[in-house]
């Protein structure tokens, strides 16, 4: 609904094929302990990622306004999807939200040739005036997901996305699938990806990138880590409002193109969803296909438009 | 002697004159409070930024053991110089710190033309097994004081570095100087830098980018906001060495250029600072001068090195 095929539907078939398996367990909610005040310590027992995450979020609300920041490490957990629907559930509460994740070794280092980091996403959601504010990013200039789109479309990738197996530069998507991305924004992206990694395994104590599977596949455990993280904002009021106006005088400011307005992170996002709920919105007629073969009874396929 | 001239020597004329107008207080170590469990609420009292930072550390890591994560929101206290000093500070307790200072509007949003966001620098510090991994980035793709280097030595800017006072895209470093800095990474760098601008208004309650000053001049009281986290790792032993590892692996593995060896975050400051010590380091002869101006007795003149 929100525009982000990669993170939606597209993953429900290795869900199940997960569950079929027992990678997946879909009955627990994972198991947690307030590893001190503040830090939730967060055993996920191959749960789904989003049911594992909620529980936590809401764990983490319950002590938020007495500490104030609160933070839940989660390991043995599945795929979360997007980050932002978590940060926004904190959001909701009054709350900023952070959420980060590790996973499979996809990026190569900022002057590097080989996949050594994760593409390590953050999210960050601050509650304003009305919705809040909603940053959602890899630290890869492109996903993976992306790059397959593009070998799929037989498109060309642009130059300094991707690197081939062999760590030569490419603009072959079929070729970057085996390959490596690029980090975005060269040495600072590269030197944000690696912190974020180096905090989940530090307070995760997950695997590093290189080591890490089970989003990907529909073979291994997965053994990536989740971090969230809740700060109370209740001791400053009224400062939503100034924020809203502060982001309406960037979305007003002149533009470089004239056609192009400035937009706020989050700003698409949102009105892909609103537009979605009052108009339906498309699926890809091969993933719909997919998604009818594991429907018993199969739905009718009117492709293009779910009311 | 990290070869960061733009947070060093060169700010003390300007603390100094900021004290003799009474934009600084050089005698109070600010007041702070516990908002709640684990959140310190820093009045700085107009004092020097590095001192009630750093008594704002203290505090923190009393509660850090017992909370598991805790942060300072620091007001009303003047520019911290550098922001890796205060996580490598944090990080010598054996926890994650983290760092996040708000400043003058100088940076344009991602498609803009206007200075509307703070530099907004970020920095953080993972423990490791010997010297902690450390992060310490603005938001902008270059800073101010670089664009300042480059018109004092006549030398032309990047493309897409800055835009004038019209908002025109400029490479004439003098003209960018009353203009904006673009943010790095394009959309995925503006949206964390603004993140962090909005982060820090909601939780110092500080003002944001267009109304904050006193960083930058020595005639108005500083308005900018910070925020210090440290999270405990001593839950996770022997992470350390695993990341000590990690961070090798990322050195060794096979660069673009034969020529230019990997590094990770942090390298160059290190070996930087390691050579100065045994060596000594250069001191800009301009900068000398203008320091031996403000000393009684003048020390004498040994521009280069400083033992």
């Amino acid at each position: 609904m929100r525009g982000r095929p990669s993170h939606g539907l597209q993953r429900l078939s290795r869900i199940l094929a997960r569950t079929e398996r027992g990678l997946v367990d879909p009955r627990t909610e994972g198991r947690s302990r307030w590893r001190s005040r503040a830090v939730l310590e967060v055993d996920g027992e191959r749960g789904l990622g989003p049911v594992v995450a909620m529980v936590a979020v809401d764990r983490l609300c319950e002590r938020l306004r007495r500490c104030g920041i609160v933070i839940a490490a989660i390991r043995n957990s599945n795929h979360l999807g997007m980050l932002a629907y978590y940060v926004e559930a904190i959001a909701s509460q009054g709350a900023i939200g952070i959420a980060m994740s590790s996973s499979e070794a996809l990026v190569h280092p900022y002057g590097g040739t080989r996949a050594l980091l994760g593409t390590n996403p953050i999210a960050i959601a601050v509650p304003t005036g009305n919705r809040p504010f909603v940053l959602d990013l890899a630290t890869s200039v492109v996903s993976m997901g992306k790059i397959h789109h593009f070998a799929a479309s037989g498109k060309t990738l642009e130059e300094g996305w991707a690197r081939d197996a062999q760590g030569r530069p490419t603009t072959n998507a079929e070729a970057a699938k085996t390959g490596s991305i690029a980090p975005f924004g060269g040495a600072k992206g590269y030197g944000l990806g690696l912190a974020i990694e180096l905090m989940l395994a530090a307070l995760v104590d997950s695997t590093l990138a290189p080591d890490i599977h089970g989003t990907l596949d529909a073979e291994l455990p997965c053994t990536k880590g989740d971090l969230l993280v809740a700060i109370d904002t209740s001791s400053s009021r009224g400062v939503g409002d100034r924020l809203l106006q502060y982001l309406d005088q960037i979305r007003c400011s002149e533009p470089a193109d004239p056609e192009t307005p400035i937009r706020v992170p989050g700003d698409g996002a949102a009105s892909r969803a609103s537009a979605a709920l009052r108009d339906g919105f498309s699926v890809d007629p091969r993933l719909w296909r997919e998604l009818n073969c594991l429907s018993r009874p199969h739905i009718p396929a009117r492709v293009g438009i779910v009311p």
